[in-house]
C-alpha cells in the first residue's frame, strides 16, 4: 500500500473546513488537531491518503476517532499517546498488524484524528468513512448498518489507561462506552469495526476525505475570486454524484439559543429569523449533531440528510457548541448518499431512531429541489 | 494438578458460614452461590481445592470475584455464563489456558464465587484468596499490594457484554471498573492480577478457604453438642496461627441504624447497646464492609482487623445488608494475618486508606488480649 497521496498543508485546512461542513453541526471543532497536523508536516512527517480501490481484501482496516461531548474536547486536548495505547491492545487482540486506518466519522475533528495516529506509525488513511457526516452515536455507522460486529471496540485515556470490550452489540457498546467515556476524562480514544479491506470496501462511505479536501477549497478559492462561496460548495458537492442535492434552507439571524450539556451530549435547538419584517423564523433541534429543521409546522430537513449552520458572509461553518445569539447565518441543507438512504441504514439514522415522530422524506422532495 | 480434595455438601454449608464470618460485615450473603454450588454436587460436578505448596511455579492463577454494591447482589441472582466469557478473553489475552482459580477475597458470597466456575471448567481452585476477609475496592489486595499488576482486568456481565482493562495502575482500575459494574446492571464478574503460581504462592493469604470451611464446621459442632458457639469460633480461629486473636468486642442489641446506598457501597453505621442499666453504646462505622468499632472516645478496633456482627444466639453473621433494628448480637473482633499488617499493607487497608484520622494499633492491644 504505498499508493496515494501525500496531503500537504494547504490540504489540511480546507480538510478542516470540509469536515466541520459535513458534521451537520457536530464532530467537534477540528482546530486543535488541525495544529497537530500542521506540526507532523513541518516535522517532516506523512500523511498518505489511499484510494478505498487501492485496498488489498485481506488488509486489516481500523476504523478510529475520539468519543464524547464536542464541549469536552473544547477544554482537554489530545497529549497523543491515548491512540498508540489502544492500537497496540487491538493489534494484539487480532493477533496482527493493523494495515490502514479510517475516520469512524468524517464529520468534524473526528474527520482528521485518524491522521495523527497515521502519522505517527507510518500507516496509511483510507478515504472514507463510516457515516458520511458526523452522527452522535457510535452504533449510528454503516459498518453495524450492514452487519459487521463492533469488537473489539477498544477505549483509551489521557492517563494510560485502555479498554478492550466484546459489546452483545453495537448499541450496548454505545450505552456501555458512553460511560467509559464519562469516566475517562469526557473523552477518550475508541478503535472499533476492525475488519477487512474487502469487507471496507463493501459498507464505508467512499471518498469523503477527499470531498472535505475539495469542499474546503471549492469555499476558499471562491472567496480568493469574489464568486459566491455558497454557490461554489453546492456545485462541488453536486459534481460528487452521492451527495447530490444542495441548497440554502434559510437565511437570518439567530434570534433563540437553548444548549445544555446532558449524559455526554450537547443537546438543544436554535431559532433563526428571516432578515426584513416577514417574521418567518426556522427553529433546529440538535444533538451535538443538527438533526430536524422546520419552519413553522412545514418540515425543511431532518437525520440522516445534512443540516449545517454557515456563517453568512465567510460561509465557515459553525458547530453547535459555537453557536451564539444574533449570528448571522445561512442555514444550508444536503443529501446524503444513497448507502445513507436504505431501510437498514433509516432505521438507526432516520429520524425515528432520534426520538422524532416524523418518517423519512428526503430533503430534495421536501425543498422541490428536483 | 489432580492434588487436592473434593468438596462435599456438608463442605460448602460450612465454608458458607465461615466466609460470611471472614467477610467482617460485606462480600455479599452467599446463600444464592451456596444453592448453585449444591445443583452442582447433585448434578455430579466436582469442586477440587488444591494446597497452595501444590501449585507448580509456572501455574497460571485467576483470582475472581463480583465488583457491585452487595445490596444489587441480593436482588439480581448471576445467570452463570458470565464468568465463562471472561475466562475465555482472559485466556485469549493471555495466549494460554488458566490452570487454577483463586477468589479475590474470601470475605461473603466471593469466597465460593470462583468455585462455580472452576466446577464448570474443570479446574481447581487454590485455598487462599487476596485479602484475607473482604475489602470494599478492588486495589484493596495483597497482589496489588506487593506489586503485582492487575492487568489485564477483565469485566462480564448478563448480558454478554465483555471488557478487558490494561489499568495504569489498580486505583485507576477501581475508578473505572466501579462505574464499569454500574453500567453493568450494579454489579459484574471481574478477573484481575492474574499471575502464576510462584507469584501467588508469594502474595497470596494461605489457607482461608480451608480456615472458612472449619469456622463453619466448629460452630455447627458446638450448636449440636450445646457446647458455645463463639468459643468454638475463637478457638478455632486461635488454632491457625495467622488469625491469632479473637475475641468479644461488646454484647447487646442495635438500637440505631443509617445505611445508604451511595456510588456502588454500601455507607452507613450501626449502634449497639448493652443489656442491663449501663447504657454502654458502641458505635460500628461501614463501607460494605465494617470499618472501625468505638465505644465513646475508646477504640476497640479498625480495619484491616476483622470486625463482625453476630446474631448472639445462633453465631451465624448478619453482614451489614441484613442489619436491622432490634437485632440481639455480639460484635466480634479478629486480627488478620501478618502479611495484611505491613507498612506497606497498612498504607491501602489501614484505617487511613478509608478517611478515618485514626493510626492503625492491632487490635490485640486496643483490647488488652495479650
Amino acid at each position: 500500500m504505498d499508493t496515494g497521496v501525500l496531503l500537504v498543508e494547504q490540504d489540511i485546512r480546507d480538510l478542516a473546513r470540509g469536515t466541520a461542513f459535513l458534521g451537520s453541526g457536530g464532530g467537534g471543532d477540528p482546530h486543535a488537531v488541525v495544529l497537530q497536523l500542521l506540526d507532523i508536516l513541518q516535522k517532516s512527517g506523512q500523511i498518505r491518503l489511499i484510494n478505498m480501490a487501492d485496498l488489498p481484501h485481506d488488509a486489516l482496516v481500523a476504523p478510529c476517532g475520539w468519543m464524547g461531548a464536542p464541549t469536552v474536547g473544547e477544554e482537554k486536548l489530545p497529549n497523543g499517546r491515548e491512540p498508540v495505547a489502544g492500537l497496540r491492545m487491538l493489534e494484539h487482540l487480532k493477533g496482527r498488524k493493523v494495515d490502514a486506518l479510517i475516520a469512524s466519522e468524517i464529520g468534524g475533528s473526528n474527520g482528521l484524528a485518524a491522521m495523527v495516529l497515521a502519522a505517527a506509525e507510518g500507516l496509511p488513511v483510507v478515504d472514507g468513512d463510516g457515516m458520511g457526516r458526523a452522527f452522535p452515536e457510535a452504533q449510528m455507522v454503516t459498518y453495524n448498518i450492514y452487519g459487521l460486529s463492533p469488537n473489539p471496540v477498544v477505549f483509551s485515556d489521557s492517563n494510560g489507561n485502555c479498554l478492550a470490550m466484546e459489546a452483545v452489540n453495537a448499541a450496548e457498546g454505545e450505552r456501555i462506552g458512553r460511560q467509559i467515556a464519562v469516566m475517562m476524562g469526557g473523552a477518550c480514544h475508541v478503535f472499533d469495526f476492525a475488519a477487512s479491506g474487502y469487507e471496507i470496501k463493501q459498507y464505508a462511505v467512499r471518498g469523503t476525505v477527499s470531498l472535505a479536501v475539495n469542499i474546503g477549497r471549492a469555499i476558499r478559492e471562491a472567496k480568493a475570486s469574489q464568486r459566491d462561496p455558497f454557490e461554489a460548495l453546492f456545485s462541488c458537492l453536486r459534481s460528487t454524484g452521492y451527495y447530490n442535492h444542495a441548497g440554502i434552507l434559510f437565511d437570518g439571524r439567530i434570534v433563540d439559543l437553548q444548549r445544555n450539556t446532558v449524559g455526554g451530549f450537547s443537546i438543544g435547538s436554535l431559532t433563526i429569523e428571516a432578515f426584513g419584517d416577514s417574521g418567518e423564523t426556522v427553529k433546529v433541534e440538535f444533538q451535538n449533531e443538527n438533526l430536524k429543521a422546520y419552519k413553522g409546522g412545514q418540515l425543511l430537513a431532518t437525520v440522516p440528510d445534512i443540516i449545517s449552520v454557515l456563517d453568512r458572509e465567510t460561509a465557515d461553518t459553525i458547530t453547535t457548541e459555537k453557536l451564539k445569539y444574533g449570528q448571522r447565518v445561512k442555514l444550508v441543507g444536503t443529501s446524503v448518499p444513497p448507502i445513507l438512504r436504505t431501510p437498514e441504514a433509516l432505521a438507526i439514522l432516520g429520524p425515528l431512531a432520534f426520538g422524532f415522530p416524523e418518517i423519512y422524506c428526503p430533503i430534495e422532495q421536501l425543498n422541490n429541489w428536483i
